[in-house]
């Protein structure tokens, strides 16, 4: 057997095995028995061993120098696999099993600091957690900026100092647009009840007209809603509040987002490293084009009303243009999982600034509660009352997730590039969209990227795709000419 | 870390590992996409080779030799793993890899074959698995009986012609007995409809009643019900048939009787080799006192006549007498799975002979379906009249599960010996069993054997609940003496 084709049927295994914790993570929110939870963390620990070991193991190495990519496939397999064995390696064994039991223990320590707003008594556990990263960070980066070695997990190729000019650009327009919606008079909100059972039937239509897939997955229930797995078993989950529908029928088509594009990859990339969503980034682009620019436009809430109405009777709202007004209401609020178009990104800005400070040893444990108020205070113009509505609020930082957040900005600009490239293509996207027809916007997502996977850097898989440099003057100009539209500015 | 510490550390991972294969078998068949069914198949492969390796791993051999036992649970661990490590080191890889590669095809091919009735396109692949599964025996056996080498992995400490000369002891008495049976006027038959959620909910009832802990498992539906997991994760299923009750609940109650055993081992012993049942038969010895010796017994019917009637309304049996006398019938069939007390063991005996005698050479497998069908006759009094009534009813030969049959009769076996010893520890057990009182059987069952899980062998696990050495007679003496009773013989 040559060095390539050992490297890959070994990789092969790996990929196989990862899927295999992939449910285990699902099963544990879905229908794992609450009794089974220290277990649970026992069994993932041992898998995360197993796959440990085999992201080190020193064969990789030598396969590496052997391997002769004849193709274009083969060639992105090598340089992936050589990207997660570089970093696999630099972290030791001691340090990344330590971080793996802190903050399998901080998570439950940060759920009960946040139900108990009790700050002051999450701190230490945070500090050791930042400590831990903060060492990962130093041992990753091999003497460059420790940040970029973190957000290089999540997004590769991009930099600390990019993603700040970046939000440096975005940032005064966001500002400007969110000012002026604040002086127009609000939208709408869609009140009443809205029972369990129709919500349920609702999303599993709205999820079949995005084109999942149901043969190769399935929608539970879960507290927190998320996409699991790759290839042709590729779940989700949606949650019910019988007194607001919108938060369950976009948190489907956002995940729809997350699961369509694991399931359009091409089935030659399956069980490969290039068989999944290339980055963070580049899959919240999906999430977030199929939720928003195709799940929010006014055409689509057109449509969406008809169906509303057929599955909950009669509205609070009477008319479709009002309906997607409601959808798109923007109100500054604490909770960034929440947030509206405009306001959601001025979120992600404030953690970014935030835990690269902290990352760098700019910002001090102690002052980060003062950090945050009043950043808040200045950007969303109302004050932070409680632990819960601020440093508290997102379970990213105490599992140690640092430099994950901008990823969801850059989801935000990649899907602005994809929109304007599919209105291009698509000239009555809005007429099929009116209609509940997305075959034209799946299929263009599918071929012009989706069905790429890994093959090509996160950047290149958007410039490929949109034929144009990532720019964020495309989100930038939607976001204005929607919601100017919508609120009559 | 000393050489126990090591081993025992070691084959903890192991034991979780173990759990989570266990975990995917249950997704499998109860939550997977269809599509997903390829995929799967690699994760387990992937994930058996982890196994195997691990089970294999020669260190393991360098801790038994420098393991010094301290105590008797120690003793017994250190047993379990140098038998475990014994048999696995035996079968070369190759040979282990290609009946795994076998057997996960020759289970689809075996359901087409039985959905077509096609036992002459099936018997290569049944020749195949027979060829790859005694070259494994005779590994196994390392000059002794190959046969006793397959039993050694499901029932350790029994040999083949132990189990022949038991199976020669029992079968007059029964046959004996089916005869008397078949002369009586017949049991009254359940009819009706009983719809699904009823059904469920009185299955849910029950398996609470039969001490299933909920907080560490769960019920859902499988097309054939079966138990998964152990220590704090425990799950069962069930099906449902809407014009039979019978079937859920008494399923319910025989899986019930396996994760009971399971969720009652000492917590002490958790994700080690003594955390779960110890062997085969005993752990059928579980789900059949739970099904038979409690819950098919005329005093838990008159319960449950009660609930069936608040559950479903009236009942086509208008006593607890009759609804005993229904739940109890006495009839010949095909299917082993559907057969009463009486002839249960029958079908277990032909497997048994066959099996051994197919294993052994004895039997050439163009002569196999006239060899069962003659005995079938011979032993039914009804005649086979397709394979799916015969020789392709029954999963266990198409995957390899040869040597596995006779631990269903050993588990009857052993519930008779547990029933009898029950008896006497219990004198009111009938007056608390009408009460749908089960709280001094299964106390008796948890502190007498289940807490011990793997501490001792099987037969000494017996042993040690009853105080007597394993016997038929407890069985036979059972079966005479209430069926009898129930058809006033």
């Amino acid at each position: 057997m040559s060095a390539l084709a050992g490297l890959l049927a070994f990789q092969r295994e790996t990929e196989a095995l990862a899927q295999v914790m992939g449910r285990l993570g699902w099963d544990q929110e879905t229908m794992m028995p609450r009794g089974a939870a220290m277990q649970r963390g026992e069994e993932m620990a041992a898998l995360e061993a197993v796959l440990h070991a085999r992201r080190t193991d020193p064969r990789i190495g030598d396969w590496l120098v052997g391997a002769t990519p004849q193709s274009e496939g083969e060639a992105a397999q090598i340089r992936l696999i050589a990207h997660s064995y570089t970093r696999a390696c630099r972290v030791p064994g001691d340090l990344a099993a330590e971080i793996a039991r802190v903050t399998s223990v901080s998570q439950g320590k940060w759920a009960a600091a946040r139900k108990a707003e009790d700050l002051a008594g999450f701190l230490p556990v945070l500090g050791e957690v930042i400590a831990l990263r903060r060492a990962e960070a130093q041992a990753l980066a091999g003497g460059g900026d420790p940040y970029d070695a973190l957000l290089d997990g999540y997004e590769p190729g991009i930099t600390g100092a990019e993603i700040a000019a970046l939000f440096d650009r975005m940032r005064p327009r966001i500002v400007g647009l969110r000012a002026a919606l604040r002086d127009a008079p609000p939208a709408p909100v869609l009140t009443g009840h809205f029972p369990r059972g129709a919500q349920l039937a609702l999303a599993q239509e709205v999820a079949a007209v995005f084109g999942y897939d149901f043969s190769r997955g399935r929608i539970d229930e879960a507290v927190h809603p998320f996409s699991s797995g790759s290839f042709n078993d590729v779940r989700i989950t949606t949650r019910i509040d019988e007194a607001e529908p919108l938060g369950c029928i976009y948190s489907t088509i956002h995940e729809v987002g997350h699961a369509g594009y694991e399931q359009n990859i091409a089935q030659d990339y399956g069980l490969s490293v290039l068989g999944q969503g290339v980055s963070m980034g580049v899959h919240e682009s999906q999430s977030r084009i199929y939720e928003n620019q195709l799940g929010r436009s006014p055409a689509f809430c057109d449509w969406l009303y008809g169906r509303m109405r057929d599955h909950f009777g009669p509205l609070s709202v009477d008319t479709p243009e009002d309906f997607a007004r409601a959808v798109n209401r923007v109100a500054a609020g604490f909770i960034r999982t929440e947030a509206d178009e405009v306001h959601y990104n001025l979120h992600v800005m404030l953690r970014f600034d935030l835990e690269r400070a902290l990352m760098r040893g700019d910002l001090a444990l102690g002052d980060l509660e003062a950090a945050w108020n009043d950043r808040f205070g200045a950007d969303f113009g109302i004050a932070v009352g409680k632990p819960s509505q601020g440093v508290l609020q997102d379970v990213h930082w105490p599992v140690g997730l640092f430099g994950y957040f901008p990823t969801y900005s850059l989801g935000n600009v990649y899907a602005g590039c994809l929109h304007v490239a599919l209105r291009a293509a698509a000239p009555d996207l809005d007429g099929q969209l009116a209609r509940g027809d997305l075959s034209t916007a799946l299929g263009w997502l599918r071929s012009n990227l989706q069905c790429h996977g890994g093959l090509r850097t996160p950047q290149a898989t958007i410039a490929h795709a949109t034929g144009a440099p990532v720019h964020e003057d495309a989100l930038l100009g939607y976001l204005e000419a929607k919601y100017s539209a919508l609120y009559g500015l």
